[in-house]
C-alpha cells in the first residue's frame, strides 16, 4: 500500500444517469434488441436474456475416452432481472421494503428454476469496472444443467467437513467470527456481514444467516426483509468508502437445486460474496495480475484492516444524508 | 460475441514512449525511490524491488488448532528485471539474440534463487490494463519460501497422473496437440505455441518443449535460442492481431526448486502460460466477473477459434513489417 501509483486509473462512475431514458433495453417501455416492448413495469421486471451465453437446446460434445480431452454438455437459460424501474438509483439507495421485493423475486425465480435446473446463479456486476454495460440496477440469472466449477468446489469441502465434525462448516465459521469480532462489519437478528478470513479482493465481503439455512427458498419472510435491511447497509458502506457508486461483482450460493432438491443438504449453507475491484481510491483499483494469476493472490492490507475500515463507516447513504 | 458493446473501453496503449527518460526509476542511470542510482546498463539489470510484497525476515504468525483459522509463513524476495536499456522496445521488436540474454538471466537468477527458495515465480506484467505502471520493458521474480496456490495444484495433479500413466501429463498433452494440430500456433525445432484446450482467457497461449524438460534450469544452449524466436514470434502475432501493444501477463512454471531439487520430479514440465485481457479488440476487453468468479470462466470465442486467427497472423510484426 505504500507503493507509488502511477499505473492506470479508471474513470470516475457516472453521476448523471436519467431516471427514464426510451433508449435503454432495460427501461420500461423501450423496445429490446429483440424487437420486443417492455412492459410498464412498477417493480422488478425479469426476462430472458436476448444475448444468452447459456441455451435450452444444444447438441451434446462427441464422447471421448482421452483423459485429457474431456467435455460435456452445457445446457441452461439466462435471465436478466430489473431491480427498479427507474435507471436511476441502486441498492444502497433502495428502500428496505424495495429490496425486500427483489428478495422476493430472487426466490420465486429460484424456486422456479431450480425445478429443471442443478445450478441457478444469480449474481450481479455493478459499475462498468465490472463489464457491467447498462447503468440501469439489473442482475442476472444464469441456469445450468450441471454445478459450475465454484459451487462444486463449496459442495465437495462443505460435504468433506460436514462428515469429519457433523456440523456445516458456515455455521462453525459465522459462531467463530461472531466470538472474535475482528472481522465484523455488520450485523442485525438474523444475518451476519463480515470480511471473511481468506478474503482475497481488498473489500471482499460475505452475508452469512445467524440460524442455519441451506437455499434462499428456506428463508422466513422475516429473514427477507433482515436480509434486505444487511444488503442495504452493507452496499451504503461500500458506496461511502470512497463517496462514488462502489462496482462489484456480488451472487448468491446455497445448496443446489435440480436433482439435488430430493437429497440432503445439511452441509450447504445459504451465503451471499461481494467481490468489488477497488483498492485506494475510486479509481484506483487491485490488479489481479501476474503473480496472483500464476502463482497465488496477496492482499495489500489485511481482512482485518477492511473490516476495520467498513465496519466505522456510516450506515446512511452519502447521498441522503440529509434525510 | 454477438452481443453489441456499449459498456467500458479502455485507454490505447500509449505509442509515443521516449527512449530514455532520467526520471523514470526503470532507466539506465536513474535514480530509484530508494536513492540508489542505477548502472548504465546495456542489455539486461536486475535489483530488488522497493515496494517487496515479499520479506526475507518476517515473523510467523501464532499457531493454531482452529481447523477454520490457519495461516502460515510467507517468506520471500521480490526482484525487478530491465529486458533491455530502451524504454520505447518491448520484447516482439527486440532481436532473437537479446531475447536470448534475457532467457539466459531468468536461468542464472533461477538457479541462483533456486537454491534458497521453493518457489520462483518470473512473470511479466505487460501494459497498462494489467496493472503494469511502468513503461520501461521489464519482469518480476518473486521468490518464496512456500509452493503457492497455482504451482500447489500443478504439483499434485502431474504427479496424480504420472503415478497412474507412468508419462509426464504435458509431455502426453503436447504430443496430442502436435497430431490434432487443431490449436498450435506456432512450432519450431524445440517449441509448441498452442491455445490449451482448457483455456480460460480469449487467447490464452501455452508454450510447450517437445523434449521433456522439467526446469528452465535444464534447457540447452540451442533451446533457448528457440525459445526466445518462439516468444518473439507468439508476441509478434499478438501485437498483430489488434495492431496495438497487446497487454498481458505471463510466467514460468516449471520443478520446484529449494528442497524439491533434491527429489524425483519426472512429473513435471517447463513451460510458459499468457493471459492476455483482450477480446473484441485492442480497447474492449473481457471481463472475468459474476458469472465468472461466481461460477465457471464462459468462453466468447473456443480455443479452436483464437488458435486459428492467431495462427494465421503473420510473424513480422507490423511496425517492423518494412525491414
Ligand atoms: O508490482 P507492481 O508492478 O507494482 O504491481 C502489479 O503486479 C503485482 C503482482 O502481480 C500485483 O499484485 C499488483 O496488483 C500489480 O499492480
Ligand atoms: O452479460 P453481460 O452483462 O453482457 O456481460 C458481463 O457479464 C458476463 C457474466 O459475468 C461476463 O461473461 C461478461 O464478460 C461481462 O461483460
Amino acid at each position: 500500500m505504500k507503493r507509488p501509483w502511477s499505473g492506470q486509473v479508471e474513470k470516475p462512475s457516472e453521476d448523471q444517469i436519467p431516471a427514464h431514458d426510451p433508449k435503454n433495453p432495460l427501461c420500461p417501455g423501450a423496445t429490446r434488441p429483440n424487437g420486443t416492448a417492455n412492459p410498464n413495469y412498477e417493480s422488478t421486471f425479469v426476462f430472458t436474456n436476448d444475448f444468452p451465453a447459456l441455451l435450452e437446446d444444444v447438441p451434446s460434445p462427441p464422447e471421448s475416452e482421452d483423459p485429457l480431452f474431456q467435455a460435456g454438455p452445457a445446457r441452461g437459460t439466462c435471465r436478466v432481472m430489473c431491480f427498479h424501474p427507474r435507471s436511476d438509483v441502486t441498492l444502497p439507495v433502495m428502500s428496505v421494503a424495495e429490496i425486500t421485493t427483489v428478495i422476493n423475486k430472487w426466490v420465486s425465480e429460484l424456486r422456479e428454476l431450480g425445478e429443471k435446473y442443478t445450478w441457478v446463479q444469480i449474481f450481479e456486476n455493478k459499475g462498468a469496472i465490472m463489464g457491467c454495460s447498462n447503468p440501469h440496477p439489473h442482475c442476472q440469472i444464469w441456469s445450468s444443467s450441471f454445478l459450475p466449477n465454484e459451487p462444486r468446489m463449496k459442495e465437495i469441502h462443505q460435504k468433506e467437513y460436514f462428515s469429519k465434525h457433523g456440523t456445516p462448516m458456515l455455521m462453525d465459521y459465522v459462531n467463530k467470527e461472531l466470538n472474535k469480532k475482528e472481522r465484523l462489519i455488520y450485523t442485525n437478528d438474523d444475518w451476519v456481514v463480515l470480511v471473511p478470513y481468506w478474503a482475497v479482493w481488498p473489500y471482499e465481503t460475505m452475508i452469512l444467516p445467524r440460524r442455519h439455512i441451506q437455499r434462499m427458498t428456506d428463508m422466513k419472510e422475516s429473514e427477507k426483509s433482515s436480509l434486505a435491511d444487511a444488503v442495504k447497509k452493507l452496499t451504503t458502506k461500500y458506496d461511502n468508502l470512497f463517496q462514488s457508486s462502489f462496482p462489484y461483482s456480488m451472487g448468491w450460493h446455497g445448496a443446489p437445486t435440480g436433482s439435488y432438491l430430493s437429497s440432503d443438504n445439511s452441509h450447504w449453507v445459504f451465503h451471499g460474496c461481494y467481490f468489488p475491484p477497488l483498492l485506494r481510491s475510486a479509481t484506483v483499483k487491485k490488479f489481479m495480475v501476474g503473480y496472483e494469476m500464476l502463482a497465488q493472490s496477496q492482499r495489500d492490507l489485511t481482512p482485518e484492516q477492511a473490516a476495520v475500515k467498513l465496519r466505522d463507516l456510516p450506515t446512511v447513504h452519502y447521498k441522503q444524508e440529509s434525510c
